[in-house]
């Protein structure tokens, strides 16, 4: 190190001292941690990398507004870097940490702050769990409608950044459709109240949209207007086994035609079956190659049932009989079917969505793909929605170069989808992984006019700089 | 006119005309329209305005994009406002002529480019009318759910323009929802695409929503992709009346509450019940003090229709039986219930929202200001998604100041609104009409933030200057 490297590494040194002199005097002591442990938990999100994430400057654990508004008004004075964050259970890096930055964790503003039944409203502040807002809406015969895999742990401020899908958005929507307002401490530290309290409403811009979805890189969300919905007054799960994944499909397209709207339709292929089988027990993979799992909710959920039911009758798809509780259960196995596959350095799972008429051709040109690249393959689909959820796996002792080969099946897999006017990502986000695919999707046009839009709301680049667009 | 005066105008009379034969050198002589009545119908929508607006330099037809480009183009070369419209049925004087301007008028760019059943998506220009895609969609079993009381006449790119609601929208809901891609000409020519084919995607933030509702502002819609949705497999409608509108607005609470989802659920007045008594002959008003007219679809229509039946059983309201034809007719009479009372200096419509729990005390407190100020009113509402359009109107011959009085009458219902909570549009925009009460609704921050969106995607502010926001 010369002399110049040196006073350098002191001054920012010295500038971080100041930083965070600054905010331990601003805020209360308890609001502020710099315990490694707690670096380090805050560093990143469920989402693998090639590199490690860095420690950041400090995690501040905000239980007010103004105290988030305090940490921007800092950051901006200090230009330090600003990463919000809920749970971390995101898998697309989107609050890894990249660099010198502070982390804002909003898992202590986690109240609900109004339930309106008669307006089918709750206003929440970022930290509440998604679980822990549909039990207590629940009461009231109401549900929040978007149902991401993480809903037990995930927040409502990391549902709102990543616009969160699920299983239920089949019929309910994803996070957008449910978000009717949003309170979001701009960088410099200002409150802005966006959108309205009311279903309908078309004052001005939907600057809503805008924060929803946008990775925490415009704005820190405080507060959000949720729409809720009644819970549903009968439910019907039913599972059905086809030979073969395209005959899975297939039976997507005809449950379409045949005008049936399902709360849930995941597709789960052979391979899926097996862990699921090991995992809890079962003997689904001896039975077929692909599985649909089926939710009917409604006034018309039985007549639904019935309708499915009549659909493959005079083919060879089992379908479960009515009120057989193992389909239940298989859709809640299902939902955690990620959680205990998470995603390791030779294990990758992808998300993209294409048009549902393209899902069979994709699944075999993706399977191509993986063979050529002796990559193992299984899939999960959001099928109702066309998302799909390959996840790709290679034996780290089998065969040369397995990282490359896995990398080039995952991007194939990525480019198919395109081809097929398809999308990089249905639910995850872009994050950091998906970032450098972002350009294969989008023209260069769009992408200048994403990062005027995040110029024009953060000039000196300190929320989340680098991730999402 | 002094000779400084006489100079300027001569100069922007040169100017005009240099822009001109751009154009006439640029387009096709059939784009091109100069005729006076032409530049008439293309100065102005359905909006009622105190002050007249101007005729514009010339009417655009074009029928492709590249002559849109070329418009944009030139309108920057010579720094002259463009208004894209379509049908020109919107109410807020959105594409009403302040100035110099071209009318860009997408109506002839109206080819439905592809429908894709299997996809649920149709591609279409701006130009196509609402009724032609759902009478072309409806072939397929498919259809393209907003409906807005315009339907029959009013085109895709005017509903996206104004994210446009309707009745269906209480189910299925409004523009936003159901637009998934656009094709942009931007203020400098330039063409771009936002959003994706599928169902669900998040690569990068969501510009598709910040185009619709935005009024022609940011650019110039010039293809859409759009989600349709499966027609229903049964619809059964009714009607309802009740003692009083307050009963009515509680029995929508009582149907919300018994988690029935109607596709249509509309409430109308007895005033509204008279205008309709005397425009088609029917003897409705005699019956009672309101009505809600329902229509419940899909799968769970007959269930919901007795659940509708089981929830008033106990109570003096008074429904339809089943089948019974008059109720379909009175949904076909709401719906078009607004053309004939089209507003005028002595009558205004209004288009609030307020959360639903609100609805029976905004009507009496609305009911108390009209009285005040001996207006009268009627009310018809978007029931289900507590969306109002109450209609205020005068005798002109009847006591002193009536536009005075009308103009009171009609601001406090707006105000009352803001009060509860709600907006000051809920579904027809911001436009001309409502540009200053958004400072009523939304910060200086929210506002100077809409600015800047504009100013970062119009720097020279050629679309629709002075309208939306």
């Amino acid at each position: 190190m010369n002399s110049n490297d040196h006073q350098s590494v002191v001054q920012r040194a010295q500038h971080h001292t100041k930083l965070l002199e600054a905010l331990e005097g601003t805020l209360p002591a308890e609001a502020l941690s710099f315990s490694d442990s707690v670096l380090l938990e805050n560093s990143r999100d469920f989402g693998q990398l090639a590199t490690d994430p860095v420690k950041p400057l400090a995690v501040v654990f905000p239980t007010d507004v103004a105290q988030v508004q305090d940490v921007m008004r800092l950051a901006s004075e200090y230009q330090i870097p600003v990463i919000s964050r809920g749970a971390g259970t995101g898998v697309s890096g989107a609050v890894h940490v990249l660099g010198d930055a502070i982390i804002l964790n909003l898992s202590k503003m986690n109240r609900i702050l109004e339930i309106r039944p008669e307006d089918e409203i709750a206003i929440v502040e970022p930290g509440v769990v998604n679980h822990e807002l549909n039990l207590a809406v629940a009461e009231h015969g109401l549900m929040y409608a978007p149902d991401p895999a993480s809903y037990k742990m995930s927040t409502i401020g990391g549902n709102v950044a990543t616009n969160a899908g699920g299983l239920r958005c089949a019929k309910y929507g994803v996070t957008r459709e449910s978000v009717l307002s949003l309170d979001v401490v701009l960088a410099d530290g200002r409150l802005i109240r966006t959108g309205k309290n009311t279903f309908k409403g078309v004052a001005g811009y939907d600057l809503t949209a805008l924060f929803v979805g946008s990775e925490g890189t415009l704005g820190v969300v405080v507060r959000a207007v949720l729409r809720l919905r009644y819970l549903p007054v009968d439910e019907r799960d039913a599972y059905l086994i086809f030979a073969d994944l395209e005959s899975a499909v297939e039976g997507v397209q005809l449950i379409a035609k045949a005008r049936i709207q399902p709360a849930i339709l995941e597709l789960i292929d052979r391979a899926t079956m097996e862990v699921l089988d090991r995992q809890y027990g079962t003997e689904y993979a001896n039975t077929g190659g692909a599985m649909l799992l089926i939710r009917l909710d409604g006034y018309g959920a039985e007549k639904e049932e019935a309708a499915v039911r009549d659909v493959f009758s005079q083919s060879d798809v089992k379908m479960s009989d009515q009120y057989d509780e193992s389909a239940t259960a298989l859709i809640e196995m299902r939902r955690t079917s990620r959680g205990d596959t998470q995603d390791d350095a030779y294990r990758t799972g992808e998300d993209v969505a294409v048009p549902k008429s393209r899902m069979v051709e994709y699944v075999h040109l993706v399977r191509e793909s993986a063979a050529r690249e002796k990559v193992q393959l299984r899939l999960i689909s959001h099928a109702g929605d066309g998302n799909l959820h390959p996840t790709f796996y290679v034996d780290p002792a089998d065969g040369a170069n397995p990282l490359e080969r896995l990398q080039r099946a995952v991007e194939d897999s990525v480019r198919i989808a395109l081809e097929m006017g398809g999308t990089i990502t249905g639910e995850h986000g872009v994050g950091l992984i998906k970032k450098d695919w972002l350009p294969w999707e989008q023209s260069s046009d769009v992408i200048e006019l994403q990062h005027n839009l995040k110029r024009l709301l953060d000039p000196q680049n300190l929320l989340n700089p680098g991730k999402a667009i």
